[in-house]
């Protein structure tokens, strides 16, 4: 018995029959004695819908004005839950982000949660009721609707978790937990009991899509479990948490990213601050530079290759060409038929030999690694996107068979 | 230059088109110099949409999680038309309910306004912005949100007007403004230029559903001018006013109404109460008696006709075949194929011949009158519901040709 955050997406409330579906979730927690906050998405596509909607009318409307929007959505979703469960006969209320106490920063479309003040929703668990969080959406200093982007309403339910000091934070999804890799591409793949904040970071990145990075970033911050598992299957998922060293493996998982393509300039000249310049003046633009390889070649000149994501690529090459347009023979390259994979464990900083291990598996699958990358907790390649699928499985075959 | 408050029903901003449309008149408006206020229902048949979601999955929901669902309508409304006039270039704000200030009873569903706070909105317009509020929907004093019941946008705009000391209170429909019968049904129907707050009162009780009834009386109350207008047609409609004496016409208009049914209970005996307590079970149960006549039988029995409307006739013969069923030879006899037609106008009161006028037009189109009950500024009479369109039009030839 204790406190329990539930948080349901957008696929797991997009019909009335997994409405009710969540709701016995919801009151089978509630039955055992608990307190239960549950989060919940905008249904469905409700959230492109509306996108759709304004961009029918607007393709640059404001992001204030599409907040306002956008918030409407979880406000729909709280309502029909707390209304399938009033037809079971529990006590329930629905919450908006305002009333649950979100306060935000000013940003519109991507704010940040500032504080989370519980007095309501403690207010409401006095009463003895379920409390229904519209996730993702919250209130600025203006009084303003702000939205916190996509994946929003995971971190909506670790701030709840961490401000009501929860005992337990459960994120349910359309997968079981956490997976050594991606199961519908690599057959072996096996569900994780337990995995590291820092893994789980950049698992994430990496495109694992299970859990928000902001609300792993929280999770971490405030020390959070978040347990990632099924709506559908009920069975353990996988809890996140900070792991003692002893419980570190190597490897926990083998991810890849498709979306990133490779950007190469030609013949930069050798002279300090030419290198800076060009990736000041990307960020300037609001583009995130990945894996970053300079050779150095003839005549004092270097060729820089770095990838950037698929979406960044055209604005990335134009500013380049802007800038490099006066230097002689420089050339802009690049290759969208990229992809990034990458291996994750918090165990490898003490151990030896893990990214040799990955290049074997690649070699005697015959894949050729463009770039490398590597940080203390992660080894990454980037390989031509036709072997992406044979290099998973592959790299997955060499570390957990 | 002053302040105008726009009003602009569901219909007006059904579609994209039309949403453009209202954003014209309402920048037009501000482009002339005025501070503009714009209240908007929500879109088409959104809220009738809401409402069979939630019946879908629960019959019985409350009206505070309906409340909840249901202002998710007007977030959408007041988005897309901000948005759009934001296409537009100037500058624009939308605001909620809870947001644009509007304070309501406890009751979900029907709340009533009990104060607007308008300093968020006065906020808005010394910073030179279009506010675009969300009618329909305010904030108790449990911080939950409510609604006020169909028709609530009307009553927002004009408790704006009233709190603001708006120069001019505009209820864009999708008529030309208030007229001396239904134009549908009478050709001859003249558009009114002015109308007094009382015949307005009876002329939307009758069924003319221009003006929402809760707005009238709040307009009356602090003698709000309110111009009822098409949004389609840029001509001058109907002014809602405080006549003064010179101004007061006999007759103002002509009206039906279908949805009701007559009942009558024979037999009831002749003692003091027995009439009264009838009522009294009817009003215990909600529901509302209209027009009524008392004949007096032989061996001291009475008669008693009523009117209710067609949805409480089920309720309301049940209630009495209850309280009268030890009665001897009482009978509950009912009709639902009857129609109320009236005629409303405050110069009534001080000309003579008036209801006589009324009697004849309908002796002459040989229309029997079961019923007839009349106030200081109407005349109403019962007939078969299949003489209706030839009881107004025969009416409004009498007075108005």
């Amino acid at each position: 018995m204790g406190l329990i955050v539930q948080k349901f997406g957008g696929t797991s409330v997009s019909d009335d029959q997994r409405i009710f579906n969540v709701a016995k979730i919801v009151t089978k927690a509630y039955s055992q004695g608990n307190d239960v906050v549950v989060v919940v998405s905008a249904q469905g596509s409700t959230t492109d819908d509306l996108i759709a909607k304004a961009r029918g009318i607007n393709m640059h409307a404001s992001k204030r004005e599409m907040d306002v929007l956008l918030s409407s959505g979880e406000q729909i979703s709280v309502s029909l839950l707390a209304i399938a469960i009033e037809s079971m006969k529990f006590p329930v209320v629905s919450l908006l982000g305002w009333q649950a106490g979100f306060h935000t920063c000013l940003t519109y479309g991507s704010a940040k949660i500032e504080k989370v003040d519980s007095h309501r929703i403690k207010k409401e668990l006095d009463k003895k009721n379920i409390v229904i969080v519209a996730g993702f959406q919250g209130i600025n200093e203006c009084s303003d609707i702000t939205t916190m982007g996509r994946g929003g309403s995971d971190t909506s339910a670790v701030a709840i978790a961490a401000a009501m000091n929860a005992d337990a934070c459960r994120i349910y999804t359309d997968v079981e937990g956490v997976y050594t890799a991606d199961p519908k591409i690599v057959k072996n793949a096996k569900k994780l009991n337990i995995i590291d904040y820092d893994e789980m970071l950049e698992l994430s990145t990496l495109g694992a899509q299970v859990l928000n990075n902001r609300s792993v970033e929280m999770a971490k911050k405030y020390n959070v479990e978040v347990e990632v598992l099924s709506s559908m299957e009920d069975v353990p998922g996988t809890v996140v948490k900070e792991m003692k060293n002893v419980e570190k493996r190597a490897i926990s998982g083998v991810a890849a990213d498709n979306n990133i393509a490779r950007i190469t300039v030609t013949n930069i000249p050798d002279k300090p601050g030419f290198a800076f310049k060009l990736f000041s003046k990307l960020s300037a633009n609001n583009i995130m530079v990945d894996v970053i390889l300079q050779s150095h070649g003839k005549n004092n000149l270097n060729d820089i290759s770095f990838t950037v994501t698929n979406d960044c690529l055209g604005d990335a090459v134009n500013i380049l060409k802007k800038y490099t347009g006066n230097w002689e023979n420089s050339e802009i390259l690049y290759d969208e038929n990229v992809s990034k994979v990458s291996i994750v464990g918090t165990g490898m900083e003490t151990q030896v030999g893990i990214a040799s291990k990955m290049f074997e598996a690649l070699y005697e699958a015959q894949i050729n690694i463009q770039m490398i990358s590597t940080s203390e907790i992660k080894v990454s390649v980037l390989i031509d996107s036709s072997d992406t699928n044979l290099a998973l499985n592959s790299i997955h075959d060499k570390f957990f068979r």
